[in-house]
């Protein structure tokens, strides 16, 4: 497994859509801090994961969230899942994939797979609305956001 | 709404499975290291709720998930899920229901509603396996936690 | 030692000062969550209890942190030390007690000490400066919460 | 500043002591999990930063922390210190510089100063003492240990 730091992009045209679909890797090391008194990886902390992996994702399609946020508008969760198969462990280094599921209107999901040498040991999504920061009210993916990820059809 | 913190606990006869529910209610104060930039409580923390949550359900039934590790047991989270419908802010006073919604040789899962102000803000769900520590193998959940907790037929 | 979760408040009259001095109690339980592989509290989860601690010695003299934010204000920690005596460990039932201990024109300090049992179990202090919200600029601490807080003196 | 996530290590010799210091220098990119209502990341997390700077200054140093609690040593945490001068934001990427500031027989002090840009936006310091992780008694620090990292005087 590369032990790059530096973003991945994988351009992986699907035969159901017809389009191409952005996969992201993100390399992670387990803090100690993330681990709990199981001395395992609390459970909470691989939805922390998951952001980061959907923060670098938008920064591999050439997007900032920061940049999102500047602009007024934001992501917030409408939904989570996440699926334990085996414990990680303080150091271990893992690759968290990261890549869009769905796209809708107002909303849109990421799927995730996280890895330890090859072996998948967690796996969930989430599900984001985008919404005006000020108002707190959903509102249409941003239109260039919309045609640089979604490929026009969010 | 009272506002005390000791555990209240109500034994629901459910008509479907005739037998008693336990349903307890945790009162949380949300912290301000709980949220994040959006200025709401980060999705991640609702997990670490959850998991208050089920201690407090433990104790509430006469159970103590630190009695449980002594004994050489623990509960490994399995799988997760989270529904955000209302975001929760700093300083917010947070009621967080928890009950035993299926259980079976070696797995269970808990619901959870958050409320605040009598209003559903959050849903949720977690699924366990019981474990022996020292391996980290499956077990059966012991007979006496499954027989005070699930009323026998865990 | 009291089992109440409302806050408890002492006004100790110091000879030094000649002014009252409030000492505020909290409750802390601690989680799963906060515990590392370790098997105890993780450092940084501290500074977390502290941050409960001065919301509530606010709350306890009147005072409502999320109120002063509403205001504009908010207070930026410059500082923070912590003392670590003996381990906490999941579950333990934890008394922080908080109080003043410097008061300046733009900054002012906590200190904490956490107890278990009536045991010290840890020490600490933060120092604040208080800054517009809008511009992150310091700022003298509001006349009233000067007046009511420190006597009159920030 | 080299953006190289490869930890890189620097052999100083100081003139006062006559021995080789190393200065370990980590990445980390601000995660959204770790700010908070402010906008700026809460200052515990400042903490658990710290923690993944001495985790890599041992590692850079050929040590794992991992191999040491395997062989059943641990260090705990006696004292900690920080001072925030400049706030850190979401996505920053701040450069933390460790080194081993102080070790005597039983406790050993990391010093840490975390840049961005070239500036330094914090500091602090933590103090340990190495345990048997069994009976979480004091002991000397391992003498490969004491050897390797601190020249054989710890």
């Amino acid at each position: 497994m590369s032990r790059s730091a530096r973003p991945s992009l994988r351009g992986v045209r699907t035969a159901e859509r017809g389009e191409a679909r952005l996969i992201h890797e993100t390399k992670l090391r387990v803090r100690y801090s993330e681990t709990d008194a199981q001395g395992i990886v609390n459970n909470a902390n691989y939805l922390s994961y998951f952001e980061v992996g959907r923060v670098e994702w938008l920064r591999a399609a050439g997007l900032s969230y920061k940049e999102l946020e500047r602009q007024g508008y934001g992501f917030v969760v409408a939904e989570v899942s996440a699926f334990y198969k085996k414990p990680a462990f303080f150091d271990d280094e893992l690759t968290l994939s990261t890549e869009i599921v769905e796209s809708k209107r107002a909303s849109f999901s990421f799927g995730y797979r996280l890895f330890r040498n090859g072996e998948v040991i967690a796996t969930g999504s989430t599900r984001h609305a985008c919404v005006e920061l000020a108002t707190g009210k959903p509102r249409r993916v941003p239109e260039e956001l919309g045609a640089r990820v979604f490929g026009g059809q969010p």
